[in-house]
């Protein structure tokens, strides 16, 4: 039985959702407005110029700018007609809008409580409360030769960092979660092309994997909403991606048990970074200022969450990785596929 | 306003969704049985073996399987303790089951008939019903230099491809799929880290491209239920993946616009092939088979269709992929980056 709350919430999504799940009459989502604005007649195409407003991207993730953008939205569609080829050219340089005759719009969401929904980046259906309950303390003890050098290399690779960061933590999870997004979109994209060579289901592992990428880089999206990268912090991030996707990619490609086991300790260490953190903003040696928009819609908190909430939920999420990528390395290790066992799609 | 019908299909709609989208209390879904089965005390960690029916993924694509699939499932979790370190060796090498003590278990779904939800490669709420009334016509004329040449190499690569396939088109359709899976995945990739490296949001593109990949993957996870590749075949897949993967790749690396306009140009050519497929088919030259069960459930077709209507959707599905790659490479025509429009989220 639903609560109606919940049932607000749930027709809220089914609006969202509508595009994707109901006749082709509303499935044509955003694009209803282009065709009504020019109806397509067999062969003979009206053509619909469309503005799309040019969003500072990395400016929208700040609550003034989501407003701003918001106003912007407002002015979408554009009437006027134009043969079919001028769009290719891209003869208008125009820097604040994006034309297209493509007809290709996004589909328009709204939050629960009817107000447009802020962000690009993700969608409503894509927010859920994270689950505070999991168990913080698990641990894989290793056992084999390969999960001990997978055990020691993460260990190793701790002391490096805890110099370099000191106890700046809002700094540091920033600059790991620009790594920790790493290894799923990796693993995913190897699952993919690998399903598409031998012609076989991938049992949801994927989608499971790249939903683990996103997350992580959600995390990042809020993180750098607190805490501004310098100069050389951004080279350290490019040089430590273009070392780090290569390494995890040979690894996944040779032994995805060893991989998997590598993002499972890497995240038991996100754990106890995060649980330091904490510990720093209790002891007040670190500001808990208010959430980050971003952050409030993304895990659906209160809106008068605090750094210290979003601590909490991405320790959480951590935690559920964690899980998952010991779990793969041990399907792994039993001598099947990832395939074989259902994957865990939404597990945060 | 939504029909009765259409609330019944909401409704189990928010069954599935429920553990993604409402209280943290059903947010740990699946993992609410072990966790029943075993709470979790503090510190105290009381361990429960879980039993993952090992599928035979390629097979649980049939309809005959799949009912295998749903009996096996039922039999799913088993009691009984074990200290953490013991999971990760895999001790227990059985064929059939795999054993975690990670409680990471795939959420459980139902069709909104109630009956289980068969696959584990997609959900629910991943299908939808294809917009057949897209314009099938529309067509990019190369005005640039870079136009040219992706419009020319796309028309060069079309007659290896004929002459190969000649008119088995079942088999051309399957092959083709393994091929157009690619490029999605690969630009999704390359935008994510550029996100991750310029800690920029990526306006939802990373996820509009993932969603092509995995939608090109569901026609090639639904032709290859009529069409079973020849060991000949299965090689070539394996080349052309090694060699058109690496050149997608170097060519979204070097010029994104040029990139997208050479899979809006495939897209095309993709529209046209479905277009002799059915050809075809009316003719009476390939059998109009029944629609594989994969392919009825992922966009929501009648239960008696036929090959035909899923030729018909997959052909509208391509031509959805060519308005959104011809849009991509139009932003960067003018000088913008994708991030800056809005992706088209879930637009079929």
């Amino acid at each position: 039985m639903m609560s109606r709350n919940t049932m607000k919430v749930a027709r809220s999504v089914i609006g969202h959702m509508g595009p994707r799940y109901f006749s082709t009459a509303t499935a044509r989502g955003g694009a209803t407005t282009l065709l009504n604005g020019s109806p397509f007649k067999g062969d003979k195409v009206v053509v619909t110029w469309m503005r799309f407003p040019a969003l500072g991207a990395r400016n929208a993730s700040t609550l003034a700018l989501g407003d701003k953008q918001q106003e912007e939205d407002k002015k979408k569609v554009h009437g006027g007609a134009t043969g079919a080829a001028a769009g290719g050219g891209g003869g208008n340089n125009n820097d604040k809008a994006i034309m297209s005759y493509w007809g290709v719009e996004p589909t328009k969401v709204t939050k629960e409580d009817g107000s447009e929904w802020r962000w690009n980046c993700f969608k409503p259906w894509e927010t859920y409360k994270a689950d505070l309950s999991i168990d913080l303390k698990k641990h894989h003890a290793p056992v084999t030769f390969l999960d001990k050098v997978a055990y020691w290399t993460v260990k190793a690779l701790r002391f490096p960092t805890d110099i370099f960061f000191q106890r700046r933590y809002g700094c540091r999870a920033m600059m790991l979660e620009t790594v920790a997004a790493v290894p799923g979109m990796v693993g995913g994209l190897l699952l993919h092309c690998k399903s598409l060579r031998r012609f076989e289901h991938s049992g949801g592992w994927i989608k499971a994997l790249l939903e683990e990428a996103e997350n992580e880089r959600m995390h990042l999206m809020t993180f750098m909403e607190v805490a501004q990268p310098r100069w050389y912090e951004r080279a350290l991030v490019f040089t430590v991606q273009g070392v780090f996707f290569n390494a995890y990619f040979l690894a996944y490609l040779t032994s995805p048990k060893f991989a998997h086991r590598i993002v499972g300790y890497l995240e038991e260490e996100a754990i106890h970074s995060y649980t330091e953190f904490l510990k720093e903003l209790d002891k007040g040696n670190i500001e808990n200022v208010p959430a980050p928009a971003i952050a409030i819609d993304y895990w659906r908190l209160p809106a008068n969450s605090t750094l210290r909430d979003v601590v909490m939920v991405v320790r959480a999420d951590e935690a559920h990785h964690r899980d998952v990528n010991h779990f793969a390395s041990d399907i792994h290790y039993q001598g099947h596929e990832l395939k074989e066992a259902p994957a865990p799609i939404g597990y945060h």
